[in-house]
Parts: C-alpha cells; sequence; structure tokens
C-alpha cells in the first residue's frame, strides 16, 4: 500500500499522504461534497457545481440542500464549457466549496479548471477566508493531466477502472489542510479520512494501472485525438441531420457524441451492434433509464434530442480500420432508421 | 452479480434484492446508523445500541449525536453479555433503531439478536411503530447462522475478508420495507441503496467464500470449539495471574480473549512471534493504538489490564498440534516477561 500511494502521489505530484483510497469515484464525489459540506458549517452553507456534473456530485448536492445547504448550479454554453468569469462571479460571503468536473462524461467536454481554481482562490483570498476547489477528473484520468498542482485544486475525485484499474477502487486527493470531514467512520483507516479494511489487490492494481496509464498518456493522446477527429469529420460530413454534441476543441480525445434528427439513440446502438460496433447512448451509469440527458439538455438540446444520442468512445487501441467501419456503417443505419417511422423518434 | 446475489441470499434466507454489496463491514454499518437515522428522523430521534460495538457503529452513532440524535449505549455484563430485557426497558416512544452486533470482535461475546429482536418488534408493534433492529455480524460470519428470518433482524452487516473472501467487500442486508436512505448516492446502482460501479470480481468472490463457507461451518464449529476449550482450560490451568476476557460459553468459537497481571499485550505479541505463533491485542483495526480497549472496559476492566489483553484467533485449519506448541509457549513467556519489570506494565 505504500508503495502504491507513493505511484499515486507521483502522477498527482502530490505528497503520499494527500492520497485516499475508496471505494470508487463514486465514493469520492460523495465524501467530497458532503465532506466538506459539514466541515466547513460553521463558516458558511454555499456550494458552487454547474448543470452538467456527474449524478454523484449531482444526488450529492441534492442532499446537502435538505439539510440547509445552498447549491447553485452553473449553467453551461451550447458546447458545454462552464465559464470561469461565472464561477467568479458566482462565489459569495458563504461559499465554502466551489465542485467542477474536469472533463465531463457524455459530451467529453473538458473545462479550464486551473483558471477555475485559481479565480476561486483568489477572490477567497481577498475575502480572508478558505473556499475549497474540488474536481471530479474521472473521465479525465488517463487522457489529461492530474497534477494537482498545475490544476490548482484542492480536491480530485478518481475512478481505477477509468484508466484501466480494476472496478471498485476510487482515489480522493485531499490538500493537506483541507476541512474534511470522512463519510465512512470506524478504524480509523487512511489517516482517519475513510474508515474500513483496505482493499489491498484492488489498490495495488490501481497504483500499476495508473502508473503505466502515465507513461503511455501523451503518445496515447495525439494518436487518439487524429483517430477522433477522423471520426467526427466523417459523420458530420456523411450525415444530414446530425449535431456534434460538446465541444470542438476542448474536448477528451476519447470522446465523440452525436445526436441524430429524427432518431433514437437506442435504435442506433442496435443497428451498430449488428455490425459488431459497441456505442453507448447517455451516461453509462444510467443506461436503463429512459430520462433526457441532464447534460445535454443544460446544453439547450430538446428532450427529444437530449434522449437520441450516440456516444462513441475510442481506447488507445482503436485502429483507423475501427473508423473507416463505422464510418461505413452509420450514415446507412441513420438512413434506415429515418425510413421506419415507428423506431424513429418514440417519445 | 445475480448469481452472487443469490447465493448470498440463500445463506441469509432473504430475498436477491433484500442483498445490498458495499465496499466493506465498515460500508455497512455507516450505511445502517446514518440511513436509517436520517429516513426516520421526522418519527424520531433515538437509537439504542451497545458500549462494546465497533468503531464503525460507535464513531457513526456520534456523528449522528452532533445531528442532534440521542443514542443510548448499553452497559454490558463482565462477560460482555447484553441484556435482552435492558434493551426492550431503553425503548422510549421516539426510538427508531437498535443495533446490537452478533459477535465481538475482540472477546468473541455473542448476543441473543433473536431475543433482542423480538422484544424490540413486540413492543414497536404494540406502540404502533416501527423500530428498525440492525445487527452487525461482521465477526459471526462464517461461525453462526446467517439467517435473517431466525435472527429476525431488519438489517444486518457483513465483511467478505471474515468468511476468506476478498478484502474491501462487504454486504447490508436491508430486509424489504426498511427505511433506509443511501450512504452513497449517484448512478443508482444496487436499487438505489449504494451508487457507484460495481467491484464485480469482488462480489462473486464474495458470494464463493460464503457459499463454501456456509457448507463447513456447522463442521468447522464443533471441531474448533474443541480447540478453543483446550488452549483456554490449559492457559487458565498453567498460569497464574490470568482471566479470560468474555463468556465462557456464549463466545465465537474462534476466540480466546486473555489478560495477563502485569503484563503488556504487546509484549506478549513479540513472545509468541519468536516462537512463529501469530495472535493480537485489543482489535485489529486499532493495532497501532495504545487506548485501552472501549470493550474491556466496558467489562469493567481496570486500564492496565484493559490495554494488555491478549487476543488468539483459531481457524477452521488450526490443529491440536498448534495449540499444544501455544500451551507450551506461553506459560514461559508470561514468566519471563514478570521477570522484567521494564517491560511490564509500562503505561
Amino acid at each position: 500500500m505504500d508503495e502504491a500511494r507513493e505511484k499515486v502521489a507521483a502522477v498527482l505530484g502530490s505528497r503520499t499522504r494527500e492520497v485516499v483510497f475508496t471505494s470508487g469515484g463514486t465514493e469520492s464525489d460523495n465524501s467530497a461534497i458532503k465532506g466538506v459540506a459539514t466541515a466547513l458549517k460553521p463558516g458558511g452553507k454555499h456550494v458552487i457545481t454547474t448543470a452538467i456534473e456527474h449524478h454523484a456530485i449531482i444526488h450529492s448536492c441534492e442532499e446537502i440542500v435538505e439539510a440547509g445547504y445552498e447549491v447553485t448550479y452553473l449553467p453551461v454554453g451550447s458546447s458545454g464549457v462552464v465559464d470561469p468569469g461565472a464561477v467568479e462571479e458566482a462565489i459569495r460571503e458563504d461559499t465554502i466549496l466551489v465542485s467542477v468536473m474536469y472533463a465531463n462524461n457524455e459530451i467529453g467536454t473538458v473545462q479550464d479548471i486551473a483558471e477555475i481554481a485559481r479565480r476561486t482562490h483568489g477572490k477567497a483570498q481577498a475575502m480572508g477566508r478558505d473556499i475549497v476547489v474540488h474536481t471530479d477528473a474521472v473521465q479525465a484520468a488517463g487522457w489529461l493531466s492530474l497534477d494537482v498542482n498545475e490544476l490548482d485544486v484542492d480536491m480530485m475525485s478518481l475512478s481505477a477502472h477509468k484508466f484501466h484499474g480494476p472496478k471498485g477502487v476510487g482515489i480522493l486527493y485531499v490538500r493537506r489542510g483541507t476541512p474534511f470531514n470522512p463519510l465512512i467512520v470506524g478504524g480509523g483507516q487512511e489517516r482517519q479520512r475513510r474508515s474500513g479494511t483496505e482493499n489491498v489487490p484492488g489498490i495495488v492494481g490501481t497504483a500499476v494501472a495508473l502508473d503505466l496509464r502515465e507513461a503511455e498518456r501523451e503518445v496515447s493522446f495525439d494518436k487518439v485525438i487524429k483517430l477522433r477527429d477522423m471520426l467526427i469529420e466523417g459523420t458530420l460530413e456523411r450525415i444530414p441531420g446530425v449535431r456534434l454534441n460538446g465541444d470542438r476543441s476542448r474536448r477528451l480525445p476519447n470522446n465523440a457524441n452525436f445526436s441524430f434528427d429524427g432518431v433514437e439513440g437506442e435504435a442506433v446502438l442496435l443497428g451498430l451492434d449488428f455490425a459488431g460496433i459497441c456505442a453507448s447512448t447517455q451516461s453509462a451509469c444510467s443506461s436503463a433509464s429512459i430520462e433526457p440527458s441532464h447534460v445535454l439538455v443544460a446544453l439547450g438540446l430538446d428532450a427529444d434530442l437530449a434522449v437520441g444520442s450516440l456516444r462513441i468512445t475510442l481506447g488507445s487501441d482503436s485502429t483507423e480500420e475501427e473508423i473507416r467501419t463505422t464510418l461505413d456503417v452509420l450514415p446507412d443505419v441513420i438512413s434506415r432508421l429515418r425510413d421506419m417511422p415507428s423506431l424513429a423518434s418514440t417519445i
């Protein structure tokens, strides 16, 4: 476990004792929101986050609202970008926490966390107080730098299986001195920040996976971004009535997300599946849900487009041939579905 | 995961959908206490537990006390037994939850959970309300019946590594209809009772381990109880100034816990370690702590005896020869330590 913690700290540029192992990104997010909120309650009850966070953040915020806190959900632009100036403006005398996700899990939009943190810490300092800055970096891990000093964050959530580590392990980075109450109490493991017998094999595997991924991250980044752009450009050229969801440039290298006029995402999935292509709609966690995606709704999409999106995720081992096959199959799937009105727009 | 849930439900005698997988016994305990307390807050704010619970329960109770709840910590007899009549008497108009551990992790004392639950549910019914009965069965698992209907409990916590499953996996049994708010929110996994991507390999391993252990539990019980009694009787006969902590008969088959006048537990561990015998003092979670055990203090032991206890835990594969070796080595270790006043009673 000591070696694992050192490996993680090396990737984060942090102290080893600032690394807390959890049971996953969801626990890390819950711990950050509730842990800071309860620890700082005497100083204020206002939390700032965004409309496009993962449900682990949004539902944790709903929970603290029930307990009497106030939460501002910042809107995002049509491509999902959070304006750092809007974060700064939303800060009040009683703001204790700002939580903005590093990269979105559905549309891949990457936020300028360093600028958001710089402005938040600057304004906090001017007010002579502390405001904790947290980022949910679950989806960014493996693709973007996780250096907590470059990012200037006080807390960061990570999930091992997102960088090919085991399921059921997460990391919560907690900068020294950050006010924080543990979510799970008991034996006092993880320096009193997360009790419970440690998942030792999972933790060791997590550190090895993060270390391996960090070593190949930048090479992988350049390779995958080319394939992604080939997929996006090809899709926009070949298919009429298509919309790229998310930002064209501030985007994870491995994410493409489209809405097709008059076609439901689930039906597209089925068509692609017959051709051996795996994709998803909305977020994986809510895959059984038929609710429109809160992320796409926040971008301003109508409910039928928001329920009908297709997400294609690339990996380091994706190939140009796979992209070509997808670009051959997808237009055909879409046009067939558009010819079958009973399958299109069932909302 | 479906198969795993079926295996666990078969051992518990429960419905599959009443089985919630967590990251361990500590998370299960935290979830039970806080989850029922917040769910039942409108109906009352009083919780009953005991003075000898695991820290996962005690610290969760301390947390809800800070949030305005009231907790009664029932005292135990000198052997650690909780009087079911005392539980019944402690129930008030505003009691919402009774949590009593099935078997203690330090002294092995086994509680009459079925009688405690019967009296609690009876009194609740007479008052026309519900009181949730939870048991921390972490230490009992693998040795005692986990049938939730025989035990008449509404919730039960289990930890996989206690029955030779993987570390970092736990179970929370939640009877249908039990008021409960999840500790970890987000994607809505585990039927909204525990969010987060599931530790699939860990969960599968947990179910296999529980299933295997259940099949050999009763045979193992009879074998180990004989070895335990040989160890206890031999120790009491051969060593003067020794006290058996916990109950002689209401005791886990695999637990022996002694205090030796004028000798510190840590020093005994070291002496046994040289002879290749592994033991522990207090609870494993608090092994770095030099605080006297709250469990032994609750039995009425002085602080020096409470810090100096030795716990020897047997397993299904323990042998008579190992017990004989221990009985040969232990008297010598104790008498040597008593001859070295600097090592004895350093408190």
